[in-house]
């Protein structure tokens, strides 16, 4: 049994050209309206599967295939919305293989002993309303509701009152529920299985992550009448911060990765001395015990570019996640179904954060990785070649089955 | 003969509230709803002391107290707009101090061969709208009008439209004009004068400016699974010139000034590596020559950074203008004025670009300074005690009479 590759690249077609960008990528941020134009499509694929359809109150989106017998459903999951001149397969290829799934087994006439249920996730991201995988995180029991509700995006607005505007704000509530098992398929985001030659990675589990915010006040003044001795300037600092973020993880080697990828700047005109710079520190490895030495050494260095500037900061370590490993089931699963595509496969680590990850707090999950071309991804050239997807979303397919159990 | 230091003081108070921020700061950004307010406050008060006010093309002000000849104008220049979150002093008190001559002329009922004009410029700070000083550059003849009305604000307003909106779109051609003298008092915004207990600045010129704009392509990416090893990450290079910028001002030493103060970065989220960069390069000193060499090493940072991190950038040198030396009977006007003060006063040269600059182009000019406490300025905390302003306020006032003649 196979999927059908055709549908499958028709759907990936359709549902990118919802917040395509001219250069054929895709920005669909949560809860804008085309992220309501996508559950929309989406919503009436499932319909049209046959699928009961139910959204929840963090407009988390169910469609269930029902089982020959009342159980934990096998859930298959991912997200539809994407970053800013983001890429058209990080998130929603995950929700269209798991589409493509339920087609397959309808296709194919498999009834299975569990339910099937598609799941797609609002705000995964976090590329609007911060932390990201928000809503999966209230549905693990880890993010109250209430804060999930009042976050704000960049320009006030709470993620509670944009949901209802677009129209996902459910009934249901957002809370564990019961599941024999959740997969995810995901592209890999990183360059390991292009170079070297695998279609499927079997994700063992997710790298810790750490992130960290930095406001530096400097003393913002006037960029030529202030004589460089008496100066405080808020960005030379951050310059700083941001050269010894990088050393950190030259320093440290092996795996970790060290990211400044937000960072602005008060007043932010041509002749002003920055007064206020505001940044973000993203570390990420697969031992926690390396992120405990990154965030002394953020600290030191933090400390010391301030010292050297003259200017005061708050470091705030606000997120924190350790490595979540996956099902070994699940896995072992994953590794079957891989194996029968007659597809490379190899086990992989995460390293980035999935849904899956609250997801294994509240039962057994697991990933699949198809590869991104070059590495590349949260950007417009993210591309993963139909070969892989076909391998890829036939493995999610098959491991549904065998989790499910075929009546 | 000296200015009324009550009368001065209520209106620096009156103007000040349009556009006060809560911590006692400005914001009254260049053609916005404020800026309209203020505006239309002095075109009352030149009114009611007895002016003939007209508007030209740039939105330019001119308000002229007849002189007993016909003759070119004495004329006393300023601008009322202020950086966001700016000071009560930039700008505002040098027409406020312009105003008070003019009513102290008519207080002490003395009359002038010359006309005495009161001229309050458009967009001077450029924190809206660039370059800086773009009205009076457009009147000296070194910005075409229509480059100016095309110049577009970060949300793609056009500065033509927005003066239109305003109701300060004139019809009177902003062209140069004759003047016996231009005269402008401002605040220093550096530390000297209040270090070395001085009430009165003397300017004998205006350094030279150079402003520059680079952007910095690296690769867009996912922070988590991309490895170190294949970033290309556009902060992390433009972190590099940040302090490359400023190890050009510690080399060179002297009284060259470099500084950074726009920076931003694309897609600017956390958890993506960021592609793009912009970020502005201002480096000023009273020698040209210093200009050139900070130049070329900045060129060569620029160049070693991106290397560095293997991204590609655009370096564009879009502003420079030369030292700007003030006309020797003009200084002297001011050095006789100020010393009749009784205040301390010494000679100093101008860190910031000023519009007696662009007048200093088409006419002798010349500039009064007041300190800055803390040679802070371009912030809330932007401070200039009272009986210094009336020292310069009294030193504006005669070099006016000296210079316009009493007949």
């Amino acid at each position: 049994m196979r999927i059908d590759r055709k549908r499958l690249a028709q759907s990936i077609d359709e549902l990118g050209k919802i917040g395509e960008t001219p250069r054929g990528g895709l920005t669909r941020v949560a809860l804008t309206d085309d992220d309501r134009r996508g559950r929309d499509l989406m919503v009436r694929w499932m319909r049209e599967a046959g699928l009961r359809v139910t959204v929840d109150q963090m407009g988390n989106i169910f469609g269930e295939r029902v089982g020959a017998e009342r159980l934990p459903p096998v859930m298959i999951g991912s997200h539809i919305d994407s970053v800013p001149t983001g890429g058209k397969y990080d998130g929603q290829l995950g929700v269209l293989c798991g589409l493509e799934t339920i087609r397959a087994l309808d296709q194919h006439r498999v009834r299975t002993r569990h339910p099937v249920t598609l799941a797609i996730f609002t705000n995964e991201e976090g590329a609007r309303f911060q932390p990201a995988m928000i809503a999966s995180g209230v549905m693990a029991g880890k993010i109250p509701l209430e804060d999930a509700y009042n976050a704000r995006d960049k320009d006030g607005l709470r993620l509670v009152d944009e949901l209802e505007r677009i129209g996902y704000l459910g009934a249901e509530p957002c809370v564990p529920r019961p599941f024999r098992a959740y997969l995810e398929l995901h592209i890999e985001q990183g360059p390991v299985l292009e170079e070297e030659g695998f279609a499927v990675g079997i994700v063992d589990g997710i790298v810790a992550i750490s992130w960290s915010r930095l406001t530096l006040h400097g003393v913002q003044d006037h960029a030529g009448p202030t004589p460089m001795r008496i100066r405080h300037d808020a960005l030379v600092a951050a310059a700083d911060v941001v050269a010894g973020v990088r050393s950190i993880a030259r320093e440290l080697g092996g795996d970790v990765v060290t990211t400044v990828g937000n960072l602005t700047v008060q007043p932010n005109i041509v002749n002003a001395i920055p007064g206020t710079v505001t940044l973000s520190i993203d570390m990420r490895d697969p031992r926690s015990e390396t992120l405990d030495t990154a965030r002394e050494r953020l600290d030191a260095t933090v400390k010391d570019a301030c010292a050297r500037e003259g200017v005061r900061y708050e470091l705030e370590h606000y997120w924190r996640v350790p490595y979540t490993p996956f099902a070994p089931d699940v896995v072992a699963a994953i590794e079957r179904a891989a194996a029968a595509t007659g597809a490379r496969h190899r086990h992989i680590l995460s390293g980035a954060g999935h849904d899956a990850q609250y997801m294994a707090a509240i039962g057994p999950a697991g990933m699949i990785f198809v590869p991104s071309r070059d590495g590349r991804s949260h950007c417009e050239e993210e591309f993963t070649p139909m070969d892989d997807i076909e391998h890829g979303a036939t493995t999610l397919f098959l491991a549904a089955v065998d989790l499910a159990g075929r009546v």
